[in-house]
């Protein structure tokens, strides 16, 4: 048990009323007050921390409720920045990102989680280095790293419990390297997770609900959000939708499970079969040796788009898988929202948003307490890496103070930064 | 927005100081001062109020660590009652529990629940006021009934979203009219999700842990419990695991679904294919037509247990569906537990509970992190009914208090009960 309960923490006070600055965009003290049920009196000491800090600015005045019109208060966004990293089989995303979460440099490569960590992570290190330069960004400012990659992971650790990509990733202390690389802290989350808390940070989801992100790219993974907060468990190893069995007398995943989502709805999968209809791999100029299979998907998801009608029946036979999963997400999460997030959606994005709705609407078990939206997300392709970025800003200046007991903070860099 | 921050209610910090000395058994206010954070004098002040209400008592001394002996503190078990009451299809089950959660009473009965309601609940309401006066259980130290019954349910309003088990009960504000019946307060709540709170409280799971509870009585539903609350989700229609899929290419199920777990573990189909297995049907002397299949299920269960080779494989073959439905369970809510609870584990819960945990340790996604553990119900077939009675002690004398935009607080009735 912690010796210091959270609700009494002065950090929790902090981080609470910078997050209601930066949802609002521009508030008055009064109206934080209200919002918070804080005296006037806390609320200016509060405001008057975070504004020394440099996080928080005055910005003109609200509009005159009868007595004399109050000053409103917003963020500083570039007062801090952060960076996030997804780390994927085929392609690493770079972004920046300042305060208020809006990207302001974006770089994107292929092939270095292909190399053995030992080689790829300098490689990524001077990747992000590069880009803080070209942006002009003070390194100073710099929060840290989100580094977001596949699971399951030691979170705390900052270590990758899979063999993928390769064998040597598998208990690597990829977020220390990286870390001691960069000189910069880096938090390693799951990439799902991120992408589904970088749509509350974006606000494009009421911030009360319960909401759910599916995330595809070579692989599915998921993400729950509950009122503002990763869904995480016992180990930060939650919402692996992609390895959920959709066919108990399916095939045997190498994950270990029979049946698994991922094998009959992601990318690899549809690809492969494909390339056994006759026709449609020649119509598509597939190349079934692609290491990237991505853009042979890509391809694919086009071509459905046009009309080709195999194509069509192959993506739409992905949605309704992803739609059952979907349904099983709803009907144990009781979700209010289900998000599609991730490269492997951004071609064909409509019609799994189509389909998808359709399986959920008709066979959600509580559909009469409530309809359940699917919706397409905000940050699109670059969820995960912007989500990365988010996770730092969200551990650092509001939920980390708060909840020393919750464990993953970033692994500091044992190098410190030049200023 | 709430106009008053849950960390500053005083009720949070009473319903948290209530609930250590409840989980100690016996403690000190030195010990309450290191657990909560709190200063000596406050837990003096709060100790006191609860000494005040009769709900707790001082309770001799405690070993002397190098000063004084310290006096302890411990719950006053017959200050508070609570009742819960289970609605089945085919059973009806009602406990009387003290404030330690401890059973002082207990009656069932059969096929009050396939009655209309407006029959059924006054039934009901006699049962419970005759066990109360069995019991001699003063009213006035009564809280209130937590009635627990199928999913889908508007909790807030006390209403079932269902038409089981006949039409009538759809929409009938069964919460309401039982409240109105007894003159106390009734809370609606779904029988699994009662469960698996009822583990908690009886000290069976580290209070630190996440767990799930699958929970199989006629039908099969699922309760995941984080640091001592149960996981509402958007509307407290969550884990409904007897109906998601488990099977994309299975026969429709009535709850709109396709390939339900309900529909191939669930007693209902398990008899139906003994029913359907040349000689095992005579062997057990089953009755295809019996209104309670339920002592079907239990026959076919015994002889499991006993060795008949057939009934074995069915039950097993239960097991591994459900096995499959536990695994997603852990891939998804990353639990560290999971426990199985309800009168269809009662007969042959030890061959579920092996096959079960086999299935669980050979296909969970996270098993690099973290080990899954499949334990029986320590409250057994009468689980639900006793997590009801649960839910209503920790919503009036911890959570309830504290948390009052969370909705669902019992309905209370309308007429004053007599003292």
């Amino acid at each position: 048990m912690a010796t210091s309960p959270i609700w009494a923490s002065r950090p929790k006070t902090r981080g609470l009323v910078l997050d209601l600055i930066r949802a609002a965009r521009a508030i008055s003290r009064v109206e934080l007050a209200t919002a918070t049920g804080l005296t006037g009196a806390t609320i200016s000491e509060v405001v008057r921390e975070l504004m020394g800090d440099g996080l928080v600015v005055e910005a003109g005045r609200g509009a005159p409720t009868g007595g004399k019109p109050r000053t409103l208060v917003q963020l500083n966004p570039s007062a801090r920045y952060s960076v996030g990293v997804q780390l994927e089989r085929n392609t690493c995303v770079i972004v920046v990102v300042d305060l208020a979460g809006r990207q302001v440099a974006r770089t994107s490569f292929q092939g270095v989680a292909s190399l053995p960590p030992q080689q790829a992570l300098p490689l990524l290190a001077a990747q992000v280095d590069a880009l803080l330069t070209t942006a002009a960004v003070d390194r100073g400012k710099v929060l840290g790293v989100g580094l977001v990659s596949y699971g399951p992971q030691d979170r705390r650790a900052g270590v990758l419990l899979t063999p993928q990509p390769t064998d040597q990733w598998l208990d690597y202390p990829v977020a220390g390297r990286l870390a001691e690389g960069l000189g910069l802290p880096v938090l390693l989350d799951n990439d799902a997770a991120a992408a589904a808390i970088g749509e509350y940070w974006m606000g494009a989801v009421d911030p009360r609900s319960t909401y759910g992100c599916i995330y595809m790219a070579t692989g599915i993974g998921g993400g729950v959000v509950v009122a503002g907060e990763v869904y995480r468990g016992s180990s930060s190893n939650s919402v692996e939708i992609g390895h959920i069995s959709i066919d108990v007398n399916g095939a045997e995943c190498p994950c270990g499970n029979v049946g698994c989502l991922e094998n009959y709805a992601g990318p690899s999968a549809l690809v492969r079969e494909a390339v056994a209809t006759p026709g449609l791999a020649q119509r598509l100029a597939l190349d079934p040796s692609a290491a990237d299979f991505l853009t042979e998907f890509a391809r694919l998801a086009a071509a459905a788009n046009a009309g080709d009608r195999d194509a069509r029946d192959l993506i739409e036979r992905s949605a309704r898988y992803l739609g059952s999963a979907a349904v099983t997400m709803a009907s144990l999460f009781d979700v209010d929202v289900i998000v599609l997030a991730g490269p492997s959606f951004a071609v064909a994005g409509s019609i799994y948003q189509a389909v998808i709705q359709q399986e959920v609407d008709r066979r959600m078990f509580a559909r009469r307490a409530h309809p359940v939206r699917v919706v397409p997300s905000v940050n699109g392709s670059d969820a995960a890496a912007i989500g990365g970025a988010v996770l730092v800003l969200q551990s650092e200046l509001t939920l980390g103070h708060a909840r020393p007991e919750d464990g993953a903070r970033p692994v500091p860099a044992s190098t410190s930064t030049a200023p």
